[in-house]
Parts: structure tokens; sequence; C-alpha cells
């Protein structure tokens, strides 16, 4: 199931795996033409709202299933609260969860409630976003064009995703899921990728080879790759960390991406790939305008990977059942997740 | 693994599973009585935050997963958007959900992001409970005492439920689970209960027969219990629903709902248990007084389980892995879910 | 200061004041009739974004505070609470007000301040527009064009109104107010016009003429008019109010609200043109179309006016300093406002 | 009108106006001094709701109408947006502000609406006391008690303030406004107090004696104290600041506060008294303990006097129509205001 890295683009035409290869002046061409290679518009007809997340097939969940062994559980989501890393840029802030009714209250008898009952309720106010989520197929646009080919005003207006909402998603996203803890492999002392380390097809390859075959790579699977930052976080704090430099995934792992059929894939840090992008005059998200535009592939943020790494490592073996449902939220262009995985 | 149903009160001077048997003017010793022959507190200690959840085991989980035969997916989710049922009553809104970019914006170009990129990005407002949800385990009190006999201002303060915020049940929430499908065994025609009707234990047993061995109930199972309201609010529209009359359990399902070591329960309506109470005198929701903080029992409410219902007749089969992880809001007293059936 | 009510197409060619006059089946072009009589592009240069609040200047300010002779304060506001009139439609609820801290938690001394200080604090979450309010003039668009002929997608992003915001009018809106109690001169005896009434220009002349000298309307003044509806929601409940008939500004009044130069006009209805609109087609909120976009004009709604009417018909006086100042949200496209009118 | 300085508690046994006096290793015994001598529980019935605001009688506001001379207006608010100082601290955030609607949508003919209408829409969340504001009455506690001996928990809810909500403000302020622009009196060439720097009865004193008659402080006027913080901010960002070092007033200024019988006082910093705090030992806002829950005194924070300032200082004229009505938000703790200056 795994897939060779090769440097295809003198025998293809493809773009290829070798950052050296990027023209750092020219993130424009160098995204267009990995979205001309690796697009997928079209490839699940005319009205997919899904993208890659076709991949998964339900002989794949029943493969899912039967790696369950030991029936342990692992949240791979952050906790949602004011601890988070959002500091206001864009409008992205932390949860603001607030009490419309309180256990203090209910103590004190205030509640006017019938023979002794008490309640507390909550309301919550946050971005999609903000923290453990998957972004939707309507997130990114490529020069006003959304997944499939369709026009980025037809999809997206103030009442949300039209089209491809989050919603579609709702019983899809479960599942083999493997993890990649580059981190570990690549600094084995610490654990931890520096900021701004582009981590490449070769690295993802590597580290498949160094885990063994349960973490072998292919269609509709669902990869999650460890850097390591957010374990430096939880330890030295956010700082001004969102949007900030990161660990991630190179722009030259569209390929890699592409050519593994996988149905989504998810990291511990803010932005997916790697901060600052790669390229010396100004650039954002250049794999984000690739990959969910034109490969309509569904990418996971600020996943929490620590403890599942832990018990990978234990264990020697890199595959689950990943179950990450989004909340199906009308018209969504993400949703926050509480992702599990059963081993 | 079944349940018998009996009348135990005789022999045991437990509270008995007939309504009939109920002083309809007097709720708060019905509820005590309850309280005390089905509480839970110290059973798994002092400092336990998950109770009933407890009794999902790791071998529970194993024998979950093997149920996967066909691998597919339901979303047992109502989306989450304006249609909801939420009027206003306590705070208590539909979704808000906001665009802070959008691909109108995009495609005309004014984001201002670099090579061609464009984005959408949202943010939501809502009750935690305004849809498919888990009560937590300090959403409800009893004389001013919440799960596993604290103070309720010890447990739930504006800052949210300190010690039992539905953080904890993060990675616990996958189990084997069991669809009763009362309104089409009670309502063949319709499948549909009418608004006031209480199930009691006897329905729960008839319809276990009824369904055959995969409907089964035991420890650490996950009950859904579905009555068909929530079919008619879609065809009939929510009109004042949200705390309006509905089907639901009866107060008198206590004991069974205690002695079949279940982990946690949910039905497609808005107040799990049935609406209007079962008494004479001003009551509100006295079902709920006695499982979440005597019992320490999770509650979900609002599930559509009509596709599900569906695929079970179908199959003939109603147990399958359940995966319903609440999102980890530190302090929350429920939570949002898309709670998926993996078949 | 007052301004003669005359029929001028004739002579003028102008639209006229007759309802009767209209072509119920073509709202487009009564719309675009008045859009090319009574538009105000232009008037205050290229770059203006206050429209017909340039009619207050500083003597107008001056004017007004020599009206002050009991110094007594009078709110125009309903308060902002759940018991307003939003049902959701549109995403308009009520305003969802939570508190973060609570004197219950003080007393019970959980908040761990030092020497005995607690704290109460709260959030709001709330659409601009649910309650009393002034529409910014980045409302409401004609044909996709802003006031002062900018193109809507200029002006308005999902980053708010880039160049009218609200904000703009922060030190303007304070200046001489009229109120013109329509609802008691045509209806003396509730002193409340039914639903679906237009009021005329005739009516608000003849309304002046009764009430006497001190409602003459002229340039810079803040016309408030009073149709009683608001007193009759406070009786009978809002029921679905929003949106739905109320007593209102007949189309037809276009004319009047420009040729007497007013700065402002408020109401006490939900949305300040009669509804349903006059017409036999589909229509929505026609005279907005003509005024806001096209006339420049600040539309308020939703104000409290029974204590002022109360108070002015005691006096026999209708003018007085009213202060109004919106909340400078930047780039809102409309703000929530206390108006007070001091006499 | 104005107030002589002296040190009094050798004759009275008040507590001084010294800074050096201050014991600053017992913060609770300085807070309870002064809320013994300046305290005005039961001053205005048992029934009262509003403190100092009772000093506002409508002579008063004669007397402040007639202050209006040029017609001039100058908004005292910050603006409402992300660019404000709040960091998340105890869940204040910045105003997160959304648009429902957009003239994007609208110029893309994408809305829906008949005859070419288009709108724009929009919602905010926002702690009410994240900008230019009032605190309510309700705000603060003294070891569990509110404003005029109630007990905290009898007053704020997690329902809210359900006796001195904010709302009961809501035409009662608009009085005499005076300006006391200490930055610029103590700092002539930058106008700008140190944070830190800790106000006393004798600055205020010194600085209304250099600005003149104008500046006399009395019963019923509000006083503005500008610090030069905010012009500060403004120059070099917020930093780090909502709770952080401030110049603002000293704990012994409460004597002042109450002598002078102001109906409010604002400043142009966070958090009004001087951060840190004057002693050696936690302490957190003691003056608020002293003058909120005993004094009843209704206080102003984050105000923009600078634009202000500029005009007093150029007229030599330092008092004016002050108009800064709270919204009347039902139970608040506090409202963000948009206060007017007429001159």
């Amino acid at each position: 199931m795994s897939v060779r890295v090769e440097r295809v683009e003198d025998a293809t035409g493809l773009p290829g795996d070798d950052p050296a290869d990027l023209d750092r002046n020219d993130p424009e061409a160098e995204i267009a033409a990995r979205a001309a290679a690796f697009g997928n518009w079209g490839r699940w007809g005319p009205d997919d709202v899904l993208g890659t997340l076709n991949f998964i097939d339900p002989q794949k969940r029943v493969e899912a299933a039967s790696l369950v062994r030991s029936g342990a559980v692992v949240s791979l989501a952050q906790r949602f609260d004011t601890e988070g890393p959002q500091r206001g840029w864009r409008r992205r802030t932390n949860p603001v969860h607030t009490m419309t009714d309180t256990g203090t209250d209910a103590e004190r008898g205030s509640q006017g409630f019938p023979h002794g009952i008490g309640g507390a309720d909550d309301v919550i106010a946050m971005p999609l976003q903000c923290s453990t989520q998957w972004d939707g197929l309507g997130h990114i646009f490529d020069h006003g064009m959304a997944w499939n080919g369709r026009r980025a005003g037809d999809v997206v207006t103030s009442d949300g995703d039209l089209v491809t909402g989050i919603e579609h998603a709702a019983s899809v996203v479960a599942s083999r899921g493997v993890l990649l803890d580059v981190g570990r492999f690549l600094r084995p002392e610490t654990g931890e990728l520096e900021d701004g380390y582009a981590i490449t097809a070769a690295d993802l390859e590597a580290t498949i080879a160094a885990q063994g075959a349960s973490s072998a790579v292919g269609r509709g699977d669902i990869v999650l790759v460890r850097t390591g930052q957010f374990t430096r976080t939880r330890r030295d704090g956010w700082g001004e960390y969102a949007g900030g430099p990161a660990p991630g995934l190179s722009l030259t792992t569209a390929g890699w991406l592409h050519r593994t059929e996988i149905a989504a894939i998810a990291t511990d840090t803010w932005g997916f790939e790697v901060r600052p992008n790669e390229f010396d005059v100004p650039a954002f998200q250049p794999l984000h305008q690739v990959v969910i535009p034109n490969m309509g592939l569904t990418i996971g943020e600020m996943w929490n990977l620590d403890e599942l790494a832990a018990l990978c490592a234990q264990d020697g073996r890199y595959d689950f059942l990943l179950s990450a449902a989004p909340l199906p939220i009308t018209g969504a262009v993400g949703s926050p997740i509480n992702p599990i995985a059963i081993l």
C-alpha cells in the first residue's frame, strides 16, 4: 500500500518533490503547476461535494474497524477554552464559553424550579477554526474558483457555503488512520521539528519506512502528521502563535498527497503547511491553495497527537480506527471536532 | 445480556416500573425514592467524573468494533442551523453562524491575499444544548447537590463546571450502540408516538423482545430510543417545540436505567423524558433529577435516529459501533455532537 | 420652518405624495422615479459618508440645546433582552446576554480575589439591528449601488462597511428632535394605527398642523414618528412580529422626506415603512431602497416613543434636544442605541 | 462649587487623602475604613438602584444644556473593533463583528430580493466592558455585599443583575461634564502620566485650580479624568494592556469622590484606578471595592478624552453638556457607550 518517492518531473512533466527546485520568487507559477498536475476537478462528477473523502469506501471502514484490538480510545482534540492559540487575528478568538445557569445559583435556591431540581446551562461563541478542526472544501479558493471548478461566489456567500458546506461530510469521516510521527523520526532526542522546517515527501516516506508496515499509506487513509510543535506550545505557551512560524508540509508534498490517494490529512500545527512559506516574495499558504480548491483534500489542523504518538511508539503499530465526524453546521467552511483514535 | 422486567418493589422495596403507582401529587417524594434506590454516589470512588460512562471498558469497545460488517456510516445529528427547534426560551436560540470571509469577496478580489489565494472563514454562537447533544454530569442538580454527592456550587460556577466538565469524557464515548425503535414497535403504522406518551420499562423490554437478540441491552451499552417525534417535527415544523409536549421516558424507567447498567442513553426528542411530566402539580424533568446527579447517567437529546432506524429495520440488526465523543469544551455542562453509527 | 404639502408632479414632474397614484404592479419603476427625483448623490462631495446627517450644523445644536427647559430626560430605547421582537428570521435573534462572573459566586467566596472584593461581568451576542437602532448608510443597496454612487461591493464586504461604517456618525447625531404622534392624531381613542396603515405626507403635515408650531419640521431636524404599534406589542406581545404587518411610512413620503431636509427619521416599528408594502407584486422595503442608498437618509427603528409622547402631549410642546449617538462599531451597518430626549 | 482639599482625619477621624498614610500591608483595613467613612447605603432609601446618579437633578441638566455655545460635538468613545485592548483575560475579547449580508453579495445579485433592493446586516459578540463603558452598580461587591447593603447573590445571578441592572440608568446619565486633564497639568511636555502614577485628591484640586473656574466640581457633575495613557496606547499599541500597569486614581481619592458629591467619574484607562494598586501584598482594584458597592458611584473606563482635551485647552473652558446614556441591556452590570460632549 506504500507509495514510492520519485523525482517524476523529468519523465512526466509533473512538478517534483524537491523543495530545492521551487522558484522562490514565483509562488503563483509553482501553485499553478501543481494545481494543473494534481487537481481532481470532475473526478467524482460535476456535483461532487466531498473531494478526496470519496476515497473512503465501506470496505476501508471494515478494514479500519478490524484494527481495533485493545479497545483503547485516544482523543486527538485540544481543549476548547481560553488557553488556546488565538490572539484575535482576523477576528479569530479563543472560544468564549459562558454559563446561563450555574450550580452556585442552584445551590442558593434562586432558580425557581419545583421539587428541588436545579440546572446549569451554557453557550459558546467561537470561530469554527479556533482549535482542533477540519477545513471544509469551501475554506480556500484559487483565483476566485472553489472546489470542482465552481465560482467562489456561487459557493460561499454571507449565508455560508451553499454547496460544499461541512454538513455534507457528516457521515463520511471514519476510516483507517495512520500516524506519521515525523517529529520523533527526524528529531529523536526532542521529538520536535523546529519552526520553519518544511516536511518533504521524502521525509514522509522515510518516516513510513522507519515506523514499519503498519504505517503504509494508501487510498482512503487519513494521515496524521505529528511535527511536535504542539508539544512545544504546551510547554512554552502559544505566544503569538496562530499564524506564526511553525514546522509543516512543504508545497512540494502536493504530488505525494495526490498520488497516495489519501482521504484527508491533519497536523498538530495551526496551519498544516510550513510557516513562513517557502518563498522570498509575499506568499500565504500556497499548499492550501493547491490542495483544497484543486485537489479537494480535507485538511485538519491543531490536532493533539502526543498521547497517540506515545501509544503507537509503545505498540510499534501506527494505524487505527479514526472517527472524526464534523459537526453538521449547515454551510460551515470548517468544523470544530473531537477526533478519536480507537486502537 | 438482556434484562427482565419485573415489579420489584414488593420483594425489594425499590420503586417500581409501573406509572400507575406514581403519586401524581408528590413529585419530590417520587424523585427522592428513586434517587435513594438508584443512586450511584461513591460507586466509582470519591473523585469520579464519569458516572455510568465507567461501564464502558476496552473489551466493550472491542466487541463494538466487531459489529462493523458493511462499513456503512450514519450520522445521528440534526443539522445545526436556524431551522432548529429553539425559540429563545431560557436564552436558548438556534445556532447563529456567520462568515468572516466569503467566496463572493474572494471572487471579487478584495481580500488582499497574494498569488490568487482567497478564503472563507466563519464563527458560531450557540447554546451548547441547542441541538443534538450530550448533557454533562453538571447539567442537573438535586436539592443543590451534584453528581457523586458534591455541592452544586463547588462544581458549576460562572467559570463553568470545574469538576465534571464535559472535557473529561473526551476519550470515552465509543461503545456498542443499541437502537430501540419504540415508535415503530408501538405504532407500526406511523412509527410515531404521540406527544405526552410516557415510555415505560415494559415498553422498552417489549421493543427489545420484538426486535430480537441484537437489541439486548446490558452493561456499557449506549441505548438510543426512537420515539418518532423528530420525524413529525421535520414534517410539520417545530412550532413552539423546545420544552413543549413530547413523548419520552417515564420517571418509572429509572429502575430499568439503573439495573441495565447502560453507559448512556439518547432520544430523538428535546428533553429525553415525557412532556408534560407525569404529575398533577408543578413538575419539571423529574427523571433528569434522578439520573444525572444521582445515577451519574449521561443523556443525549435531539438525536436524529430516522436513517439509522430504517437501516436497522432493513438489516434486522439493531446494534452497531457508536462513536459519539463530545467536544472537549473545558467546563461545559453539555456538548453539541455528531454521533455516528458504524454498521 | 414647516413645509407645505402639495401635489408637485404636475408642475415639476416629481413623483407625487398620493399613494393612489402608485402603480401597484411596478415597484421597480416607482422606486426608480423617486431615486432619480430625490437622490442626493454628490450633494456633499464624492467622499461623503454622512448623507443627510450633514444637515445638522452646530447652530442647529445650539438651537436644540436651547429647547431644554425642565431638564427631564426620556429614554427612547426598548430594553435589550429576550423579550424583544426577534424570532430568528435572517439570523436575527434577541440579544443573548450572559454573565462571566456573578454575585452568587462572589457571595459564596469562590472567585479567588483578595481582600473581600468580588465582581460580576458580562458579555452579549446580538444582531446590531435587533432592537432600538440606527440603520447605517451601508445597510441598503439599490441595484448593487450604495450611498453616494459607490458600488456595493466596494463598500460592504465580510469585513464590514469599509466606507460608510456607523463609526463615522459617532459625533454627529445630536440635534433638535420633533415628535409627530401620528397614532394619536389619526386614532385619538386608541393612539394606535392599525397594521398595514400607510402614513402619507398629508398625514405627517396634518399631524404637524394639529400639534402646533413646536412640531414644525425643517433642515437638520430628527423626526420621530409614533404609530402606536409598539404600544400594542407591549400589550399583546410580539407574536411573529419582526418583519410582519405594521403601520409605517408610505413609499410616497419620499418627496416629503427629501424636501424637508431632515437629518434623520425614526419610528416605533420594526421596519420604518408600512408592511405589507404597497404593491400587488413581490416587494420588500421599497422606501428603504429610495432613502438609504439614494437620499442618504439615516433611519431609526423600534424606538420606544410612548413616554415621550405622553410628556409632549402634556406640555403641548413637541420638540426637544435629541441625543442619539451610535456606538462606533467599526464597519457596522447599524447600531443599537439608547436615544434620549432632553426636554 | 469647588471643594477644598484638606487632611481631615485628625479632626474627623475620616481616612485621609495622602497616599503616604496608607498601610501598604493591609488593603482590607484601608478599604474597610473608607467603606465605613464614605459609604452611602440607605442615603436614597432602601430600594435605590442609582447611587450617586441621584445627584443629577433636572436643574443640573438645565444648567448643563446652558453650557452649549458652539454646538460642537465630540465623541468620547474608542472605536469598537479588533484593535481594542482586550487579549482574552477573564474571557474579555475585543468585539467580534460579523456580517450576515454584504454589499459584495448584493452587487453580485445573489440575495434573492425583488426590484433590485439589496442589504447588509450584522451581528456582534462582545464583553460589555471591552471598550468605552460604564460599570453598573452590580459590577463589584465588598465581602459578598452589593450596593445599598444587598447580598450579592440576591442581586446578580447567572440571569444578570436582577436589582440594579444598567437599564435603570437608561434615562439618567446626562449632566454637566467637567474635564480634569491631569496628564497635561502634571506633565505639560508630554501630556501623559507614567504607568503606576497614583493621582491624588491634591492632584485633582491642583488641576482644577490651574484650569480655572469652569472646571470647578460639585454635586451632580460627571468628572472626566484624562491621564494620557490612552494617547500612549494609540501611539505605541496596547501590548498586554488590559489589566496591566496604568496611571489612575489613588485609593486615597475616595474621600474626594465622596465629598464632591459627583454623580459619576470616568478615565481614559482600562481600570480607573492606578495599576499596580498601592499595596505591597496582593491587592486588586481596592478603590472599586470602596466606591461601587459602598458609595454607589458609577465609573466609566476606556474613554477617549484626547479630542475633548484639545478643544477644552483651546477654549480655556472645561465644562460642557455630557450625554452618556447606557444601552438598556436588561440585567447588565456594565454597558458599552458612546458618550458625547456638546460644547
